[in-house]
């Protein structure tokens, strides 16, 4: 592992339009917490910020009122929580308050080194009245401990001799961000939490809190450590609502002194007493040393990269963009089936925190080739809310079937506009398509039993229940809206269509495969699944209606979609840009200019259904009119370019979407990460340029080496086997790394690789 | 006239389940002021009562915020105003208070005498200590003085002597009406009204309120006037915020006393100085004999039944239902350009007073052959309001042409929900249409060169500006809503485009005829209208879309209408209708059902579009699926059928429409009544049973006699003439009352009449 490479290095200017975009890319996170990189003394009033630490899955119900109240619309939603602020920290030395802002900072720089998961921030102060510090802050979210995060705080006295005290704060009541400009940001910042109890035990101060009204609670608890050459003088204080503890620690000229604050964090979702947990975290973790926490970290992260770590030759931007967006995937993956994965992970409030498709269509293919655990986590998640998803069915008057909310936080619907949100029925195919990918990738039989298949089901009987025949004998689906937002509620939008026949035939064929299971048998008759009704399924999937246009060789994006004018993208001002926040709905859906990629995604993903000359004009066809105001957008383009053998385009379309989050390229990275582009980026390599694809057949590859670069590399697995792709400018070779002999394709050939065999072609 | 017979009469028996229901029935209205036939003295609490009293045109504006802010959508909305209750008089004899709900009531009724334009409240009350009185209350809005409204309460102590105490309000701050279990009512019920001055001024009390937000002052004014032998003591107080004068009367047994409570109203809309204009009223109706004020209102009504009266023979209950209808639109009927017809009239506070399509397409009819100048009221209240409806199009994104606002009281658009709201595009149509109409029943040339030409072009450009020609040359309309809402966003709604290719194509005639005039000269080039622009119209109108199905012989209702399955309508539970309340709406745009007419209206609107055939086959297509939810169908379905000579059907339709409101046929009547129904009983009987069209081409007739009546006959307006109809077994006469000689068309034939001729023929 490239230990000191793998690293990303900012100056810190105390800038105020940068420290909000810091906050998100030195976020620690770990699936479970995610604190944003604030600084630890707060920031001057005027500055934006958004101070938040998070708990995946904790959430608030908050009325979500209709302007017109219709039948069954949505009326309250979930929100993620800004849980109690553990950060800050106030140091102030011989009287002077440690405050960047005011003063001189030196040679100040944040580190985020991924190979040892903390972040670090550097930086030389010089206080106005001239005494010289150096700080160094590191920061832990633990991998291994979930519930730990610490901060590591060290100060050196450069030139003078005198006292460091430190005011380490626990605020139980927090408020959440808001951004009145924003719409994709909620305008409400009420504070969520009411404090259950609060206090010190001992010199621990610990809270719990709990939300109004989904009555989740919180605990947290926290505890000092600190090194330095005088006795440090502890006291601990209430005020108002904060817990302080005060520490004043006698410094010399060049001594360097170090504080370490545990926190904890623990929650009435996973554990029946929080506090409890919370108590025994810091415990635990006080009574061991640091630098065996921190080893344990770097050990973790060295496990996953011997899985994951990705190689890029010949662009050392490129593959630190690709190096950090795995580790913000990383960061964001939940480690047990209460939280799915937040559109902005762990790293910011951002669309409230809800979880959407792009869980399972950008991220699960991610995890699925190099931590398959986590992918199952996700799948399991939405396993636990299958009830609630048939529920939602209910709601839209299905009679049977489960719909998958388009956004949620605990399985219920939140969407406030439901024409671009519940009407978004292909979530129901990208669950479908990650259970049915998840399977083939890992033959995990078990999950496929005791989960996957009802999952199958229930979604494919859902298209059954909303599709119909029409006077041609085909099966239709009207409306809903594709993954393009500026066309909603379309007939035979299609997307939409080829990802149901995907869902339909792969819920017909894996029953078929498993029926005899004594499981499986019980799953029918307790979901009242009858051969008949798997029949049913075959045939409409067999009488899917994928729409196509003679006169222009493509597939439409829906049934009238060709009928409307072509949207002039030319001569729109550059600041109409995304247009969502500039048009009228209504007036966008009567154009043809797409957000982001619709047909163009389900090409990539079903490209057995059309002709490549289809799949060619339909991709250039698509790519004048569509504005990639989505992030979900490019990753696609370039997956498909690939795919098409567009290989200027492949690139194109990569590099805006694998440098999207590091370079701040849609200037909106401080709200969070855009998770699902980081996917959509890693399969733009694996499954874009290296072409791995993997089927009911096994894995196939097609590779190719982007001009500009000189290799490519990266291990994955594949159904237990662990292997290693390294593609240059004239080879090809796959190596077993691990596991059993087994059969692949290499474009039009068979290949086959035995125990730790190395098969290698030239390109 | 017949005076005697031309009233409704009911029994009241203080049900609480019958009082809101007669609240609305004897509501008191004159097109600027309406009151609910609210009890004087009150109910108790637990009665349901909405205690209204209104003024046309005078709103607040409330928030509407949307679930999710899109851009530009609405996030305000106007609301109705339940101004200062002046209705309340509490009775007490000998110290006992008159309240109906204690003691016992005999010969106790409800009447609204439709000819002397007033209501009428008898009760014989005999109190818990068997006091027995005589009580009848007369209300009055009056037609020529607008201003005023009158309670006349007349008391006799049957068998007792003692003293009568009235203690008579004037409550100046009042709160909207609401009822959270409609969805249709405001659920908000806050006092919109901030006293600003309020007082005795001698014996008269005054208040002035003003509205926060939309900034509209209201002033109202009341006094009294007593007959009786003693003479009695008043004495005026304020109690909170309410005015009270106190009426202390000594009565004898046998006696008949009388109190006369006169209020004004005024308000800053229409006047400079609303109080002065309110207590100037009081004071000239005082100055006057009581009895000549009912003589004026009489010979009013008188006036207009002279124009207006429906016989309908052999069919008492119907001709009574037609009476109310007709005198309820004219007690609903704005008197100037400052406001429309609200869904529920003056009547009450449903739908929160907005006006919708309904005036022009359902009650402008009415008004065009009874009251021409009530017509152009409605009409100029939309040119007075064009400027608005500008820049809701430009909201919406289009480049030219004024766009309508769905529902309003000042003309912003007040949709929630745009997609069946706003998008409700048709009634550009709707206005367009009644514009013309105007046009040819009046002749009113100097209506359409000062307002209505500027309507029809700005209405027709947006046309343009939303419809686009397909590959095949046709002009097609795409995401609109049509009548029927329970299909939204569609493509080519067959209604629509009909309306719209009237729209266009009128518009650009009317320009031809008009074009050489000055003013039209001056409006072409202030609109910067061109020859171009009006052939872009023409043209467009000639390809205009108008979808047909070859398999069924039908016109869709759009492009996908008949590809979605039929809904069940025999297995849906009754309680399950209207289906909106109890469906979500994405699962009802999936099925063939239809909440009102759609197609079947633009059949009956414009009939040379399509062969008999093919609407005959429409409107039995039609009338399989659907629900009749509006109160808009059913009146529709009667004129198409007669149209189309389906006799039984006419008939059966009509009498579901006639009766609607009088017999409570939706059980919903206590919110106020239905306007638009009530306009579309009358055209289901004029343009209906006796085919009477009014095209470019002056007047067509073509009646038929339904079963079960013996005859019908009415007098109406046509181009400056008065006429009178009369059908009876055998015979069709039409007379010419007053007016010149006139060519006109009866069926295939060309009639003329001379002056005061009469013309009749065989049928």
């Amino acid at each position: 592992m490239q230990t000191k490479t793998n690293c990303i290095v900012r100056k810190e200017q105390y800038d105020p339009k940068e420290l909000n975009l810091h906050e998100t890319l030195f976020c620690n996170a770990n699936g479970y917490i995610g604190v944003r990189g604030t600084l630890e003394e707060g920031v001057p009033a005027d500055f934006p910020t958004m101070r938040g630490q998070y708990l995946a899955g904790a959430y608030e119900i908050i009325p979500m009122k209709q302007a017109e109240s219709l039948c069954n619309l949505v009326e309250k939603k979930q929100t993620m929580l800004n849980i109690c602020d553990t950060q800050t920290i106030r140091l102030s030395v011989s009287g002077e308050d440690f405050l960047p802002a005011e003063g001189g900072t030196e040679e100040a720089e944040r580190i985020l080194n991924m190979s040892e998961g903390y972040t670090e921030r550097r930086t030389r102060w010089i206080s106005p009245s001239g005494r010289e510090i150096d700080v160094r802050i590191r920061r832990m979210a633990h991998f291994r401990v979930k519930e730990l995060f610490t901060i590591d705080y060290e100060v050196t006295a450069l030139n003078f001799s005198g006292e460091a005290v430190f005011d380490s704060f626990h605020i139980p009541e927090v408020e959440n961000y808001s951004d009145p400009n924003d719409p994709r940001l909620a305008d409400e910042s009420p504070c969520f939490l009411k404090l259950e109890k609060q206090g010190f035990r001992e010199e621990a101060s610990f809270s719990v809190t709990r939300t109004k009204e989904s009555g989740v609670s919180i605990a947290a608890v926290t505890n000092h450590r600190c090194f330095s050459e005088a006795k440090p003088y502890s006291m601990v204080r209430e005020e108002g609502e904060a817990l302080i503890t005060r520490l004043r620690i006698p410094v010399r000229k060049g001594e360097r002194i170090r504080v370490i604050k545990y926190a904890a964090f623990s929650d009435s979702i996973r554990e029946k007493d929080p506090l409890a947990k919370a108590v025994k975290v810091v415990h635990d973790a006080m009574e061991r040393d640091i630098d065996e926490l921190y080893e344990d970290q770097k050990s973790y992260l060295g496990s996953f990269y011997s899985r994951s770590h990705m190689e890029i030759k010949g662009d050392k931007e490129l593959e630190d963009a690709v190096s950090f967006n795995m580790y913000e995937l990383l960061q964001a993956a939940p480690h047990d089936a209460f939280a799915g994965i937040a559109a902005k992970g762990l790293s910011g409030e951002g669309y409230e925190g809800h979880y959407f498709w792009d869980t399972e269509m950008y991220v699960v293919p991610f995890f699925l080739m190099t931590e398959p655990k986590l992918a199952e986590n996700i799948l399991s998640f939405r396993y636990a809310t299958l009830q609630r998803a048939r529920e939602n069915a209910a709601l839209l008057g299905h009679r049977r079937g489960a719909l998958y909310p388009w956004r949620t936080i605990t399985g219920v619907e939140c969407s406030g506009y439901f024409p671009s949100g519940t009407a978004a029925y292909h979530i129901n195919g990208a669950i479908a398509y990650a259970v049915t990918q998840y399977y083939y990738a890992t033959s995990d039989k078990d999950f496929l039993i005791k989960m996957g298949l009802e999952i199958l089901i229930e979604t494919a009987r859902l298209w059954l229940d909303t599709g119909v025949y029409d006077r041609k004998g085909r099966f239709q689906i009207q409306e809903v809206t594709g993954p393009d937002e500026y066309t909603c509620m379309v007939n035979n939008n299609y997307y939409t269509n080829a990802s149901a026949r995907y869902n339909l035939s792969s819920a017909a064929k894996l029953y078929e495969e498993f029926r005899d299971e004594p499981e499986i048998q019980r799953l029918a008759e307790r979901l009242g699944f009858s051969e008949d009704e798997k029949e049913e399924m075959r045939e409409a999937a067999e009488k899917m209606y994928l729409p196509y246009d003679e006169e222009y060789g493509i597939n439409p994006q829906d049934d009238s979609f060709l009928d409307k004018p072509v949207w002039d993208l030319k001569a729109t001002p550059k600041e109409d840009f995304p247009l969502l926040l500039h048009y009228h709905p209504l007036h966008l859906y009567r154009f043809q200019v797409c957000k982001q990629a619709d047909t163009v995604l389900s090409h990539f993903l079903f490209p057995k259904l059309q002709s490549r000359e289809t799949m060619e004009k339909s991709f250039r066809y698509y790519e004048r009119i569509t504005t990639h105001d989505s992030s979900l957008s490019t990753c696609v383009f370039s997956m498909t370019a690939s795919m098409l053998g567009l290989k200027k385009e492949a690139l194109l379309y990569f590099g805006d979407s694998a440098k999207l989050d590091l370079m701040n390229r849609h200037e909106n990275t401080k709200d969070g990460v855009h998770t699902a582009n980081m996917g959509g980026c890693y399969m733009a390599i694996v499954n874009g340029f290296a072409g791995i694809r993997i089927t009911e057949h096994g894995l196939s590859i097609d590779p190719f080496l982007p001009e500009g670069l000189t290799g490519y590399s990266f291990p994955f697995t594949f159904r237990g086997r662990r292997l290693k792709l390294t593609v240059e400018k004239d080879t090809a070779a796959l190596k077993l790394l691990s596991g059993e002999a087994f059969d692949f394709r290499f474009r039009e050939e068979n290949g086959r690789l035995e125990e730790e065999g190395l098969w290698t072609h030239r390109l």
